[in-house]
């Protein structure tokens, strides 16, 4: 499994993915599920990969052997909006589909890959975007600030409560480790260590990016808080329902 | 979709179920899931179910019909034992599959149906079991001391945060609340009226039930206090991990 949040903010943008993959419960393995392409002054793109990792590796390889292409269709380097730079990963992941759906369809294995895109063009907005298996694609706007993929469902109450487009870059990557802290107690499958990447909104210049081991004293740090937190939270409400039980 | 809750408890037993069915997302219902077996001072049984609903109603009627038939593999009356009583929906379930799983196969409808079990028999301990849809189940031991069916991802971290053996009926009967509000709030086909039911062990009567309707004040008190209770606790969590951003 895997899980990966990409948050839209006022000042920027907070990426995040775990680096664990299985393909049965007894291969387990560490694969980076972050790609960053970036030219600094004029461009910066991330990309978060979930699904089968033959696939998602299969879209990431393609997009490499684009670059420096100059085709505005395929080149992340020569794309003009995100708009394109989104329909270029759709474009790989249909190339990647057109290729290997049929052959996995004869092996009764889904053809599953889904990314989160985030990033700037020079002249454009900071934007984020979700791609789904067919290569379509949706964006972040308005209300909607935040996409996950993977094991989305044990991290969301915390981001539904606390993600607003106006919150701090640095909150915003504390939610999203508690987020990750929720879903990996929840689902061994998603697991350390955790890649998070940090954009400052017109910068054009490469995110903070940091790996987080398991042991590395932020992570622990939430690990060990937000227990206490939660259970301090839950004695905090004192509504006495008045029932006979 | 459904949600229930069943925690096992030193002092007893909480069980808690929404009422929300829905065939299509335009065809949506209320029915109960939650179904009681009482013969005070001798036995205690209650019931959640989720899956397909003329599955599980299937099952509660065949329960239903068995009740005063004084056969000990049938008749939750007659039982001898809370085991016994788990095979008696076991094979209620069994019986509805072997009638109707080959039809609803032609339709390509799948054949899911799970129960929560809780109860006792005078003489014997309180019990929680988990019945699959092979009509097979499992029993809530050590460490294990809840047990979700349906939409159970969403309310699950809070429930790993707070549940264990010894916190209070009360205590335990908020968290289930909580776990509610958490998972109403991310998937609508999950709604109220909640059913709520707190059984004390021992006791051998009927436990205390309660329907709260979606205007509740101790629901709103855990909606409105939760989020705000969140917030605090996210601020709480002070570390500064240094990184220069």
């Amino acid at each position: 499994m895997t899980y990966c949040i990409g948050v839209l903010l006022d000042e920027g943008v907070v990426l995040a993915s775990d680096s664990r993959t299985n393909a049965g419960i007894d291969r387990v393995s560490t694969f980076r599920k972050m790609f960053s392409y970036d030219k600094p002054g004029e461009r910066f793109f991330t990309l978060l990969t979930a699904g089968n990792l033959s696939l998602t590796q299969g879209v990431v390889s393609r997009i490499g052997e684009w670059l420096n292409t100059e085709d505005p269709e395929r080149d992340l380097f020569a794309v003009n909006s995100m708009f394109s730079a989104a329909r270029v990963v759709g474009a790989a992941l249909r190339e990647v589909h057109s290729t290997d759906a049929g052959y996995l369809q004869q092996h009764d294995i889904d053809f599953t890959a889904s990314f989160i895109l985030a990033g700037q063009v020079k002249g454009g907005q900071l934007r984020l975007f979700m791609i789904y298996d067919a290569g379509n694609f949706i964006e972040a706007m308005g209300d909607t600030t935040y996409f996950q993929i993977g094991e989305v469902k044990y991290g969301k109450p915390i981001l539904d409560r606390i993600i607003r487009r106006d919150i701090s870059l640095g909150d915003a990557a504390k939610c999203a480790l508690i987020s990750f802290d929720s879903t990996m107690r929840s689902n061994v499958s998603v697991g350390p260590p955790l890649d998070l990447m940090i954009y400052r909104r017109d910068s054009l210049k490469p995110g903070f990016t940091i790996r987080l081991e398991d042991d590395d004293p932020y992570l622990q740090a939430i690990r060990d808080g937000w227990g206490g937190a939660i259970y301090k939270a839950f004695h905090d409400i004192s509504h006495d329902p008045g029932w006979k039980i």
